[in-house]
């Protein structure tokens, strides 16, 4: 993308209403804009980076053999009646009437409906085990919307549920739930702790919460500091092996790590002293068991091979999509704005040209940004007539891993300049060399 | 995919309560399920190809130069009282009250907010011409919601926003939409005419709606046979040239071609006899200057570079792009269920295997998944322990264009068969004959 022919409104204050960092850096670098209390308008940039991180759930998910649907965002009052949580549910359900004067809300989550799907298409144990999930925006009505798109009204979560024959079986999707969790956050380039957690209004046996350490995070958290080194990394996974699975869930459960909720100081205790760690954490993520809580109010039954009739065993499973925008902002960036991991960058490099209208160095512009676009890349080439620190500010700000850097001093000597957003460290070398460093450094992520 | 792990909830009946054909095959083919009047659940088969036509909008978009964000569901009444639809506006709009009593509704259009993005951040002619657009669920609160997809409350929809210094260049911009149209209509195997349309409640001067002819259609239409002969087919177009998407857009517009709504019987009876058509046609986009409309009402101003400042002037661009899935099926179909055109297919081939367990078969039927995936294709592997009929019926019901035939008796003599949905012709060929077929004739496409 040409950014002469972008939209790209980066703001020059600091809004005064944002509280947090994440929310005053979306806002300066133009990704946001709010519509309304706790309703935001997702601009160019900020709708790449959302697009990116739903990508990548959608990918992780589906290597877990979960599949995806798309269930709407208004829901009837009926089923919710019938679960008995339309009344049970507090005023953050946003409830709708329609000129019929039907009772409908906009959904918050959606056990009722997927129990429904499922009620109503599958009845025999062959068909399981299945997993379903959708991606699609949902609406809480806060009291109080803050911190940006952290704890917005309107806001774009994944919830998946699984549907199995009996606990031993749950606890298979529960573990295979956790694992491409794992694997979600970290090609995010996020350290995300799972967390043993309170059940809350769902209702459940099992779960866990995944928290980013944050200093703005909403929770207080306790750890054992040796679950922070623990990478899945390039580990291929077998998903259809549960034994596999389960090792890797002990890996990641078996140091400490909860939230103030289910602290347990005589546990926390025992970890030596030195690997005690307490912090701040933001949700962005929880896993949950509740076995036959819904099956059971919606009569969602199947047949056991032995002929018997029994409510199938349920578990729901989300991702904050669009509030992982702002933890990951929260975990990553310094005082010059964003610093995007490579996993969610919005553009993949920044091409700065010193001296937009000399010839030659348009031309080395014009070739790296042929170069990277036709490595499968999208590099955003800052085109504009603008001074050279106009542009390096809003390139920090924008926070691209890596820039390359354009001018007639160096182009005369057949060089550019690659600088890393994170470490600030810079190369110099020829327009080959820098499309070649970069499609490198992209390699299996984009 | 296996069908075997997948959730595709196809139906033996006929649901009596759908009135047109793409109603019963989408319930029937498990792509849809009612959640409540005018509301559906899209079933995974359903939402791949409600994915895919997403996919090809937002390419066509992007190529014609057209820029991406997202806007919420929800808007607040202010900014639809500053234009002064919020009381025009009738019963159609799905009016909501939240906990703080704040008057809100869910969008059925986005002209308000884009002009408040834009007066927000733009103020210049250099910023010219920019064009926004996003592909978000709206909400029409229809009183008598029918036709399944075709005409639901809660809908998917391509909506996109022109802003131009002057009326010459917001013209340029209706000739890029109007071309950029035909090529997404096209991609998806459709003849969708543009005719000269009513410009309704929105306001217009200039506009065009694209129809698809089917025997379903809501309206009637009437042309000259000369225009469904048109195609773009390979054509590569700059759309930074005027000329040449004005001698587009004069090729597309000078056969007459006209909803009853607009029609002219002296104009159609001006026809060659032997080339004039009445039918009946699918809306599926429309194309709109309003001129300054709305920025005049709410202060969308630029500075010309002669230093005034002037109301921008607008258009505003839609595609429906679930009510496309009906369309297409409307257009495409047979009395055994649905004929996916290639670029819009949920999977690009059926693999049907005929004796499930018969070690040879499952062999050549994985070495077939195997190879289709390979080539980045999406193949759909019937691995079911089903009768041969069945399959068949699955696979004539969802419609996949091309179906690959594996049974004990050609597999003894290195043969599978390759079959046409669409002609029903088949060809007996090697495995490897096969793939490489398919992967051919999906060249461009996929």
């Amino acid at each position: 993308m040409r950014l002469s022919r972008y939209f790209l409104p980066v703001l020059k204050e600091t809004p005064s209403e944002a509280q947090i960092v994440s929310h005053r850096l979306m806002l300066r670098a133009g990704m946001i804009k709010q519509a309304s209390a706790g309703i935001y308008s997702w601009l160019p940039l900020g709708y790449r980076v959302l697009r990116r991180i739903e990508q990548i759930v959608h990918e992780e998910q589906q290597r877990a053999g979960h599949i995806p649907l798309l269930m709407p965002t208004l829901q009837s009052a009926e089923l919710w009646q019938e679960s008995g949580r339309y009344d049970a549910y507090g005023p953050e359900m946003l409830r709708i009437r329609d000129r019929h004067d039907r009772d409908m809300l906009y959904g918050p989550t959606n056990e009722e409906m997927i129990t429904d799907i499922f009620r109503s298409n599958v009845s025999s144990y062959k068909n399981l085990p299945l997993t379903l999930y959708h991606i699609q925006w949902k609406f809480r009505d806060e009291v109080r919307p803050r911190f940006g798109v952290m704890r917005g009204r309107e806001f774009l979560m994944k919830d998946g549920y699984n549907f199995d024959l009996d606990y031993e079986n749950a606890m298979i999707a529960y573990d295979r739930h956790m694992v491409s969790y794992l694997r979600t956050y970290e090609r995010m380039g996020l350290k995300a702790i799972p967390m043993r957690a309170d059940s809350g209004p769902i209702g459940g046996d099992d779960t866990h919460e995944f928290l980013v350490l944050a200093d703005t995070g909403e929770s207080e958290v306790f750890y054992d500091s040796a679950i922070t080194d623990l990478r899945l990394g390039d580990r291929l996974v077998n998903y259809d092996d549960p034994a596999e699975l389960r090792a890797i869930c002990e890996e990641w459960t078996t140091p400490y790590a909860r939230t103030d909720e289910t602290h347990d100081e005589t546990l926390y205790g025992e970890i030596p002293e030195d690997r005690r760690q307490t912090s701040r954490g933001i949700e962005v993520g929880q896993i949950f068991y509740f076995g036959t809580k819904y099956s059971e109010a919606m009569g969602a039954m199947v047949t056991t091979p032995d002929g018997a009739r029994v409510p199938v065993h349920m578990g729901s499973h989300g991702i904050g999509v669009s509030r992982l925008l702002g933890a990951i902002i929260e975990a990553s960036h310094d005082d010059r704005g964003i610093i995007w991991p490579e996993g969610v960058t919005p553009f993949h490099a920044g091409i700065v040209n010193l001296k937009q209208g000399d010839s030659a160095t348009d031309a080395v512009c014009t070739e790296l940004y042929a170069g990277l676009a036709a490595a499968g890349l999208s590099p955003l080439y800052d085109d504009r007539e603008e001074r050279a620190g106009a542009k390096f500010a809003t390139m920090d700000l924008i926070g691209l891993p890596w820039r390359i850097t354009a001018g007639p001093r160096g182009v005369a000597q057949g060089k550019v300049e690659l600088t890393s957003r994170r470490t600030g460290e810079s190369e110099e070398m020829s327009p080959a060399a820098a499309i070649a460093k970069v499609v490198e450094l992209y390699k299996g992520i984009a």
